[in-house]
């Protein structure tokens, strides 16, 4: 009774600190979506479009996903805003998944969108802490970083591990990111530079942190019969995970494994009938750098306890047994709250069909994109393949 | 390869100033919907949640959605905030039925949630202004009531109409919200009250405004198969059309039709094969009362023009040959924003059960549920069938 449902087309903006407005780089983005359908697509050929984005920092709490059916120059198209903080991306994608499966003529556009960097910071913190916990966690003070320190002090503690893991992490990501034309931050970084950053929480300092970025991403779901009609290359969706948590980390078993990310794996691994070790490229969630490590046990991609290690001997890096973060991931291609998660998409549509050029994932044939919401209280894991 | 979806259970707080956090009030809709399902309904049997709020006036802003698997008590639970202004809910319980079309044994849970009345009154104009246009209605200062009186003084003019046929709507309502248990104002109303009230934007007065209200409403829907493992009184989703419009009225064509009504109404009853003549009983969004007697029209419910009369003339009330808004409406129930749409199908759904008492459309077999978000720029209709 469910038919497959394949990505057609993908597009982004470049992630970073930009000097326009939401509709503007929506606009962009879907430009380049539009534009990559092999056999072309006109904007009235959409079906409907569901907009992912916590608001553009609050210029638009209500009824963003409005802006969509006018930037795509389609008119009165159905529209629906998805909102699971920062794992909204990957939401809207398992919704329009959801929705085409039985729609095998179906087309659904997932637009991921946020504008930040024209907040002042105190809004921005404003705006970011109550996506946490906000009845204890807020009003104690912790903020993001600080709920991520906690993670990471922690988990560095329990293993008897030193911060170099940590910057393992960021320097694999920004190496991978300076061949990304999308990302934010372009630059290598050196595990010295890590070593003597600022710091924000401790154990992370400011290389521990993924930016704050403007930007848009947009993919185009089909139905198999229209997947078909639209491209020779469709990028199959296995299967997308979904799971949640207590917002409270007090609430919680452990601050070393995020449950929703374990749930959402299992069941996406499940319901494609494949398993972890069969991943040949992934883009995860690395809002700190702490978060990569968490992920890679969490989703099976690794032996329990062979995150640091595998990590420190470069086997998770671009030319390795398993690629991680080829984009640089949200810790140097950016991080746009709600486009974050399109954006991972994004990125593996172009790794599966080759399309990557100086950070190509030689033969990639199946990717994993991981997606966290908050702290961990929601998450999503899609698994794609060609 | 569409299966069918019913709703086969609901329920809701009362509407109104409510003392209780929103966390309260979503356990108490939930404990009542899954009470309503006949054969009885554990939490960990709902396969998983959507979450339709604004964001309790901006307590959480981010990931609210989480809140959901919490309160129902099924840890993990997959989980996802939906939001198009006041139009969420049916937004939410649309996603819901596209997902269940390709799974006839799912179960899915839609929640609507808004808690208003604790907020100030400067912290929610902001709050309803931004669901509205962003760029020149709210930065001129055009906050909801003054965009519907702009719609009801055109309105009025281009019809050569007085006051008393908005203050008909309201009258109606009010009388039907007085035999509502669940509803915010049960208080009724006279047309002289209506006249002499203070003025809020004219032509609109004090009773021809929604009340802001605290409040949560919760539908169960299900698969086909599952469904009637569940009740033997499931009520059918015919079908839920949906639609946008720009966000700026001063884009639109027209300030006497909400376009997206009338694209959502007519995808509505195409995809049923039904039309409008077939409709028993019809909740829709009369956030002020001007926007019942456009509804009217823009669906097809009476023929155009002929709103005012038929109003004035008593052939929407309780026992008439269309009854409108029997629960009271979002005038006299109450409007708690995310909540609205949800509050919609649980009255839909116990009329067509015959289960309303005092205020029970005698043999309702199809029902209506028009949903409108802003000042029309989202829109669903809900076509419901026993």
């Amino acid at each position: 009774m469910t038919g497959r449902v394949a990505l057609v087309g993908a597009g982004q903006t470049r992630f970073g600190s930009l000097d326009a407005s939401p509709r503007t780089l929506l606009r962009e983005a879907l430009g380049e979506a539009l534009a990559s359908v092999e056999a072309g697509l006109r904007p009235a050929e959409v079906d409907e479009g569901i907009l992912a984005t916590l608001g553009f920092s609050g210029w638009q709490i209500g009824n963003p996903a409005a802006i969509l059916s006018e930037e795509l120059g389609h008119p009165g198209m159905p529209v629906l805003r998805v909102e699971n903080a920062c794992a909204s991306g990957g939401g809207g994608v398992r919704s329009a998944w959801l929705a085409l499966r039985s729609d095998a003529e179906g087309l659904v556009l997932v637009a991921g969108l946020e504008k930040m960097t024209d907040a002042s910071s105190l809004r921005r913190r404003y705006w970011l802490g109550v996506s946490g916990e906000t009845e204890y966690e807020r009003l104690s003070g912790l903020t993001f970083p600080g709920v991520y320190a906690l993670m990471a002090e922690r988990y560095l503690r329990e293993r008897g591990l030193g911060k170099e893991v940590l910057g393992a992490v960021a320097v694999k990501n920004h190496a991978n990111g300076v061949l990304n034309p999308k990302a934010h931050l372009r630059k290598p970084l050196r595990l010295e530079d890590h070593a003597h950053a600022p710091r924000v929480a401790e154990p992370l300092g400011l290389y521990d942190c993924c930016p704050v970025s403007d930007g848009a991403a947009v993919v185009l779901l089909a139905g198999e019969e229209r997947a078909r009609k639209l491209t020779r290359d469709p990028v199959w969706i296995s299967s997308v995970g979904a799971a949640s948590d207590t917002l409270a980390l007090a609430d919680r078993a452990s601050l070393t494994s995020l449950g929703a990310s374990v749930r959402a794996g299992r069941e996406a691994f499940r319901k494609a009938s494949t398993k972890p070790s069969e991943v040949q490229v992934a883009e995860l969630h690395d809002c700190f750098t702490i978060a990569e490590l968490l992920a890679l046990e969490d989703l099976g991609l690794v032996p329990p306890g062979e995150a640091p290690r595998r990590t420190l001997e470069g086997r998770t890096a671009l030319h390795s047994e398993l690629p991680v973060n080829p984009s640089g991931g949200l810790k140097s291609k950016g991080h746009p709250l709600g486009a974050t998660g399109v954006g991972q998409l994004v990125e593996l549509f172009h790794q599966l069909r080759g399309e990557c050029g100086e950070r190509q994932v030689e033969g990639a044939e199946r990717g994993l994109a991981h997606n966290v919401g908050g702290s961990g209280a929601t998450c999503t894991v899609t698994l794609l393949e060609v």
